[in-house]
């Protein structure tokens, strides 16, 4: 390779091997790839200069439903006479989910995948449960919706894991909910045949590494054994990932004590599908035992602190999860916000309100440790629980990066000691300035290139969605 | 008043009377004070035009301490081997409040002014309670660091309490504690003394309505009954606020029990000391009692639930004051983030949290009231609290402003119904493009016009300051 195909950058401080250093150089060769770091006089002169500003891996933003971008603000009221919980706000999320034409799903989409990429998100795990038209029936293409999503991902320049969601019952002598029926495949084997669709698609139409598809059943409640067991084998063979809602909330964990006399990820476990492709996303719910198993077969848990206190959810018990060797990520999930750095923030603030004490998640042999594990949560965790190869700036990997701006008054003032507890305790939104991916700037100067095509679609779409 | 003296705005959309409404231009006269709303075709073209914006009260941050900006990020770990908490914390925040100069404290308090400007904020509590010398003598003019605070708040635009702090000892029957030797004043007459020449030089040297100066008893902790009530009654004299720090830890309960036999709140109710002049900060440790008698006096609480999660202190029991009439304000407290949007959702959540539901603080009669009753709660409850007359847009109040981009990812697709909810739970600091304080345009496109300067000045303090 020649220096003519090389790109390369010079930040004021580049985040690398958990801490920020000065005057290195990064490249990156013309697929996107980091070749080398450099700080020789040569290479610092041939790379481009980013003033003021500190370099980071890529967020990855492990648990998205895109189409939740669209109730943003519309749910935070009382829905009834009673108390208000996840069950009713479900009501008003069903409503919303069966408004969407394939159309309005991409216009949403794109809308929360650029408020990802303006916040430093460079890989998205999209949960994706929309298959089937509003009245139920399956559409020519079973995967019509899912393509809308990819489309609106592959135009924004965010990478995607597609998990592809399973979803063939209301709950265990449930009868079916209406508002549901979007989202209904009853036969594993229409699952598999579909999401095989959507892989070999993905492998022909997209760039390598632009997008990829994972299994997602998407609960013990919404999955019965044998189909669980069916469609984690395929993952298996076909090594995709594997996501899962787990023990959200009180009443999954009581509807799988009933069924099968076991507790969510005890069922998992006794049935061989916990292992490191696996994410339990939530894992609120948990008990000890639990979380020991989890640690034991290496899956990770995603957690979405802004989403879980939205909803009432509870807190991540990230404290048992650490001591049992279980690696957290972040989801950004209903996308009431996009802010991973404020989820990074939060996991350990649920903890702080808990016990009433403060710096829960440090690691007793590094008292400094807290803002690097929680940035690791944010990027390296998420990838890892992908199957994606970001998240971190090393030799091999995408050069997926985003651009601190270092007088940008949420974090102005820090010095390379304390800059990555500033970035994830006090950073805002305004703080981003940039974002690349696979060294493409996609962000910059806080805007994207789509930016107002985006916005105003997104906008059009809500106004024929709520009518206003 | 000629229209020549006379600024107008229209808005797509202005937020006023607990709605947006659009159409409507609003004027302000020379002095900065709001003259008129009207929708008449003439004033829609005689006022500039705000494109794609809606306008919001001013937010009001009724507890902040300024210095503390200077140690952001730079107390998330862990500090000794055992338990962190607030009190540890506290060890940290004295070591930097004994480091920093006159000339420290003046860049430091510009810093956090700027960014409160830049997220919206029109009007500062700040709670200053940094008096001495390091070593503990008084300076020449006991005054000086409160002025250095007061020219940072004129320079930037801000308007100012400033809460002038009484801090008498460690606390009952405690030895003094040398960390706290820059906030000492021992006697109530010294104390008063100072106090009024403040007040004094506040009328002879700022603008009316920029600066004014309250009365700021520490806690119980560090004021004993008898100095209580000294400065308490010159300050009902003097009609200033009364602002206070009660009931943050459970240390600070046990230990007024122990001393008076009473919680804190049950002391202040038995000496008259609650009014509408008083604000109890944080009120976190509270009984139904306890609530209900800051109700009956008209007494405000002030949360800064930023700050409370990220020292550990636990979640104010806002549906128990909600409940008990009691109005409740933010404040940014500590500055580890500025956020006042943030810490009105999170008085919300922290109560999701607790009960694992959601919409808790909805007036029962009016189910769509959360978002208009926190943004109320950031505005004009921290006005009253403050006894400044911003907070509200209606004629005869200043002209103190924010606007927000409805452009913005973080609240795009929003209609004037959903608006509110989206600010509250969903804006993002890159949404606030624009603060206004008199009428007059501090922050526009997002920057102020001293930011580089202040951001320069601060960064070389910090180097100073903590040796890099």
């Amino acid at each position: 390779m020649t220096a003519a195909t090389e790109r390369g950058w010079l930040p004021d401080l580049l985040y690398r091997g958990g801490k920020f250093e000065s005057g290195t150089a990064m490249f990156a060769d013309e697929t996107g790839r980091i070749t080398r770091f450099s700080d020789s006089a040569d290479d610092r002169k041939r790379a481009h200069r980013l003033h003021g500003k500190a370099l980071l891996p890529g967020l990855v933003n492990a648990h998205s439903h895109a189409f939740q971008r669209s109730i943003r603000g519309r749910t935070e009221h009382r829905t009834g006479s009673g108390r208000d919980t996840f069950w009713t706000w479900r009501e008003a999320m069903y409503r919303a989910a069966n408004r969407l034409s394939p159309d309005d799903i991409y216009a949403v989409a794109r809308m929360a995948f650029l408020e990802m990429l303006l916040s430093g998100i460079t890989t998205v795990g999209e949960f994706h449960y929309l298959h089937n038209a509003p009245d139920g029936a399956r559409y020519e293409d079973p995967n019509l919706l899912a393509k809308q999503v990819l489309r609106a991902a592959e135009e924004t320049g965010l990478r995607i894991a597609l998990l592809r969601t399973a979803y063939a019952r209301a709950g265990w002598q449930q009868d079916p909910h209406i508002g549901q029926r979007r989202f209904l495949t009853p036969a594993p084997e229409q699952y598999m045949a579909d999401t095989e669709e959507l892989r070999i698609h993905i492998s022909r139409t997209c760039g390598p590494g632009r997008a990829w598809a994972g299994v997602a059943p998407h609960s013990v409640r919404a999955v019965p054994l044998d189909y669980l067991l069916a469609i984690t084998e395929y993952a298996r063979e076909k090594e995709m990932p594997v996501h899962m809602h787990v023990a959200e909330q009180p009443g999954e964990v009581a509807a799988c004590l009933k069924e099968h006399g076991l507790r969510p990820v005890e069922l998992l476990q006794r049935h061989g599908i916990l292992d490191h492709r696996f994410t339990a996303v939530h894992a609120i719910h948990l008990s000890e035992e639990e979380a020991a198993m989890l640690g034991d077969a290496r899956a990770r848990v995603c957690a979405c602190p802004t989403t879980e206190r939205n909803l009432g959810d509870g807190a991540v018990p990230a404290d048992r999860l650490q001591r049992a060797g279980v690696g957290v990520c972040f989801g950004s999930d209903s996308n009431v916000q996009i802010d991973l750095l404020e989820d990074a923030r939060e996991l350990e603030y649920h903890l702080r309100m808990r016990d009433l004490q403060r710096a829960v998640l440090t690691d007793d042999c590094e008292p400094e440790s807290l803002a690097r594990r929680l940035f690791t949560n944010a990027s390296a965790t998420g990838a890892a629980s992908l199957g994606a190869s970001g998240g971190i700036l090393e030799v091999g990997r995408p050069a997926d990066f985003f651009a601190v701006d270092l007088n940008d008054p949420s974090v102005a003032g820090a010095d390379e000691g304390s800059l990555p507890a500033n970035v994830v305790f006090g950073a805002g939104r305004s703080a981003i300035r940039g974002t690349f991916v696979g060294g493409e700037a996609l962000v910059e100067n806080g805007h994207h290139a789509l930016g107002a095509d985006i916005v105003e679609q997104f906008a059009g779409a809500q106004r024929r969605l709520w009518g206003t």
